[in-house]
């Protein structure tokens, strides 16, 4: 069945259905009045601060080949849970704006919002409000709110602080590659890239460690690739990076086998979309405080920070390497 | 210029810039951060509860032939304080998500983001937040939060209440079929009806002031037209309505000028547009304190709240006549 068959009502309630907004200090859910109502204090428990993103997903522009309904609706959340992280909150719930084509079949409907679900619940969030109209391309504009008494800001970084990120990096580059090219690589190696790609992880309770540890000075998450976000940091925080290219996370040496005709650290610099974070940590961290984050986060240093002047550059033995500033970037 | 030379980070700059966050309780504002960071107890003052709410408005099905960017940015806004203004709550900030297409004029998104900002500040709210993405077609998300110790809800309306709904209804789908039909009108009428078309006014003082009486049974906004409304009341409450339709008030009452062509109670009920405000109110009410409402709200009732196996109907000398339920509908 197509949705303009079904008619808005029925699709409306078909899909509030799917969502269990059914924590205690939701006193008004999804779907059921002008607007969600949630008690502040019992949301809040003591955090002094409320965060507040939102982040678009659209057809034409972010979805990949092959990705699947209930894929594009975990994104949909994830991408904002990624900018919650980023400030080392703790998401609490979602609105969710879906632009649906008129002749989308009804089951695709039904397999996002069990997508946008799937995600939202494995957070411990839930999506309170949303909106539904009719649109020429499939778009969801999810808007994420948290809270945190801490919140990392992207100025914070000091010259001296170590340059970290969190996971490994160019994965979600590389599936696309994958996809699109072709490439045959390890079947390892293949299903995690097609993951970071299609079902990414939003670094929730690594944010929450991060910030939590007290060591981090500036934080925020790398969507649009590492060269960017390392220039949106440096502005924030008025300062430059030194960044040792060999130490960058990737897939490759983990399993250690290289990938033939792929640099995965040319794609996490330039190209993006993997939801790692990049964060710095105080230069005065003792290496036992670093190895218990290495250990129980999963962290990598990447890096130092340097004064302004110095700008962007790997540090490749005595030679420095502007890093040059582009990736993904919608206009 | 367009926006595709402008590029994506020269654009958030040049948009951010407009945006007035300035309240001492936003400790980061719009394009700041990777999220906006709000102190709640700041925010809220001493209100229990927070109501959050979503719209989107998109060009190919929202947008009237004629309507200005600058207007477009406001009704952005406007259609989400409406929702607010529904739950008799107090309006505090935005994130706003802009799909734009490549080829726009940056004067274009220029007037957009000047409306949105004059429609936020009318109402002392502030965008904080927001994303932009390149779209096939402009769609435009707002996700409004604002603070009330009373939500007043859909349900709630009891047998005998009144009905009531404020200021004049059918003006924006009079300016609708002015615009489509050439229909000439009265200079003033063409004017108030253009106007709610173009550039609708939210109801927030009026919500506030319903709500603050403690006579609101139960609130709604009429967007999608009176007949909707009343049957989105009716299920919500487990009500019917008597409705008495020469007391619905219209413009062409106010000016006592009948307009040639055109049934305004017609459009009121079943095209919508309009951003008013549909609430019963308690049968108990004193006569005085309805005459205070109707003075410095502006309301007028126009029927009674029935048991639900009643239905929804005119009432019209002795005959009952079933209300078709039929208003905007997406799908």
């Amino acid at each position: 069945m197509k949705i303009e068959q079904l008619g808005e009502i029925g699709l409306i309630e078909r899909i509030t259905k799917k969502y269990k907004a059914d924590a205690e200090s939701i006193a008004v859910g999804v779907g059921k009045d002008d607007c969600a109502v949630i008690d502040i204090d019992k949301a809040r428990s003591s955090y002094k601060y409320l965060v507040v993103t939102t982040d678009t997903l659209q057809e034409s522009t972010h979805l990949p080949e092959g990705i699947s309904p209930s894929q594009i609706g975990w994104s949909a959340i994830a991408v904002n849970l990624s900018d919650i992280a980023a400030m080392g909150a703790r998401p609490y719930a979602f609105t969710i704006a879906m632009g649906i084509p008129a002749h989308t079949d009804t089951a695709f409907v039904d397999a996002i919002v069990e997508g946008i679900e799937e995600c939202a619940s494995s957070y411990n969030t839930a999506v309170v409000g949303g909106d539904i109209t009719r649109s020429k391309e499939l778009i969801l504009t999810g808007t994420c709110f948290g809270f945190t008494d801490k919140p990392v800001m992207r100025a914070g970084a000091k010259v001296g602080d170590l340059v970290c990120v969190t996971g490994s990096v160019g994965n979600a580059a590389l599936g696309l590659k994958i996809i699109k090219e072709g490439l045959t690589v390890p079947k390892k190696v293949d299903k995690t890239a097609k993951r970071a790609l299609f079902q990414p992880v939003p670094r929730i309770q690594e944010g929450i460690s991060l910030a939590d540890s007290g060591l981090v000075t500036s934080m925020l998450d790398i969507s649009d690739g590492l060269a960017l976000s390392l220039a949106e940091l440096a502005k924030s925080s008025k300062v430059g990076f030194e960044i040792y290219e060999d130490k960058v996370p990737v897939l490759s040496d983990e399993i250690k086998t290289p990938l033939r005709g792929v640099n995965l650290r040319n794609l996490a610099f330039f190209y993006g979309g993997d939801y790692e974070l990049l964060f710095t940590v105080d230069a005065n961290v003792l290496e036992s405080e670093l190895e218990r984050l290495r250990k129980e986060v999963g962290i990598s240093v990447i890096g130092k920070v340097m004064p302004s002047e110095e700008g962007i550059y790997f540090k490749k033995g005595d030679k420095k390497e502007r890093i040059k500033i582009k990736g993904y970037q919608h206009f």
